[in-house]
């Protein structure tokens, strides 16, 4: 159990309105954690690329549409003189702590929901003469109706690998990541299931996505306690290969990723070795070994 | 001069709405520049902190204020179901490309406007025993009229190094960061003028802040090529020390930051160095001996 009074204690600076500044131990342990993850991904020898915070919304109107209740958006003042004035002169922000606005501009952006797809869609109409293997960090966005500190946040610092190639490559790939997984949760003694998943849709029992995702799990989530995702292994088909037009032996490539929960991997670090950072495994040398396997 | 084309061929994924992608050899040169900037940092023993995307507005009222034009909100849609049904339902993104929102929630978190503010935030009620140091780096948002990939950006990366103490410490602090710029500056080959400068505040003819700013500058640009600010040092007296209760010596701290525009020091390693990694400077030699004097 990781009480707030500990996790304040390591470096947790908590924002109730579901996010996490990380600060000593926690901070270092969040570092050596994604140098880990960067670590495992050379063992496909991916390509790091770092993205932008937002996504066109036009690229994400399915994504809209299943999951409108966790989407935030990214919005501005309408910039004309008298608006942006009206607003100034007026109270900014009222007793409740929102802000008063005055008109907004057209929101075109949205804050990412998940890291990789802003690879499918800095890949967009690539032919790929082999299969490709990158990995990228970003923050992303879901909202939820509570949060807890690093268990359910609003903002998340998520950690893909991806790869983009033929079925038969995309699927190689998500049996060895979910075998590489399971190597390092070994070698750092934190016990993890893998379980199959849905994607938490809006109206579940009448989205299509969802009933297709029951039928045919594309998401394994690999769970700490029970419960907690701190990973998953997703399975996407052509669905990016066909709407961002990247080819792979003349047809759609078909992608799949791997994907790492930050915090919620300092949340079971802590909850399983304790508070103390003399406790805490060595991550940089486990993922050496499972990237050099 | 940085060609589109030339920053492309060297890892830019640019994104018309403001914000650039880095792959390849750009990602690699901001890299190891943030790691210089780190170095550089750890001349004071700077202490490392991470902050979350936003800050609450009823903590920016005076910054909202003072640059409406240039604040970001995050947004989400008004939680109750009939309004997700509702929008889930219409069009999502109409033909301009533009959300199709419903009702909104009440906006309370505003987009990172600069890294520093979060670590006022962070050690608010602080009672310093003695000159702290900090370093934090953050995504920022700023709206501008027109964007310029590296030069001018929706949002950007920024590292900062902050000193919270007397009066004396941050006047100090500023003064050897300044010295430390010009000497990582002349070592990485890359000329940059000292000027004083103004916030870009919304009507700044009528604005206090501005008309005080011209009176007794308190922010410094180092500007490459006459014009491009890639960085610069500011002096808050104890406007922060006041606003978040931070003591030093039994009196409100001063403040003081040092900021990098990490984009910014791309576009002009780039500019002057060319585009080949082959005649790039080694960034982390020179900050280690700056770090070292």
């Amino acid at each position: 159990m990781n009480g707030p009074a500990d996790l304040a204690r390591i470096g947790l600076r908590w924002d109730p309105c579901g996010q996490a500044g990380l600060t000593g131990p926690l901070l270092a342990l969040a570092n050596d954690c994604d140098r880990a993850f960067r670590c495992i991904a050379s063992r496909w020898r991916s390509q790091e690329e770092a993205y932008a915070m937002t996504l066109p919304a036009s690229s994400l109107a399915g994504h809209l549409r299943s999951f409108p209740h966790q989407v935030t958006f990214a919005t501005a003042l309408d910039s004309a003189e008298a608006n942006l004035a009206e607003f100034a002169d007026g109270p900014v922000v009222d007793k409740s702590g929102a802000v008063a606005l005055t008109r907004t501009a057209p929101v075109t952006a949205v804050l990412t929901p998940a890291a990789c797809y802003h690879v499918y869609h800095g890949h967009q109409g690539e032919q790929l003469p082999a299969a490709g293997y990158v990995t990228t960090r970003n923050t992303c966005f879901r909202r939820e109706s509570d949060y807890d500190p690093l268990r359910r946040q609003w903002s998340f610092a998520m950690r893909e690998i991806v790869c983009l190639g033929t079925a038969e490559e995309t699927a190689s790939f998500l049996v060895e990541a979910r075998a590489a997984v399971d190597h390092f949760a070994l070698l750092i003694d934190l016990p993890m299931d893998w379980t199959p998943a849905t994607d938490p849709f809006f109206r579940p029992e009448r989205h299509p996505g969802h009933l297709l995702q029951r039928i045919q799990p594309v998401k394994h989530e690999a769970t700490y306690g029970g419960s907690l995702a701190l990973g998953s292994a997703n399975l996407h088909h052509d669905h990016f290969g066909t709407a961002f037009a990247i080819t792979r032996d003349g047809v759609p490539a078909s992608t799949a990723c791997l994907a790492f929960g930050l915090e919620r991997w300092l949340y079971a670090l802590v909850d399983r070795h304790g508070p103390e950072p003399d406790g805490w495994p060595d991550l940089l040398a486990a993922a050496g070994q499972v990237a050099a396997r």
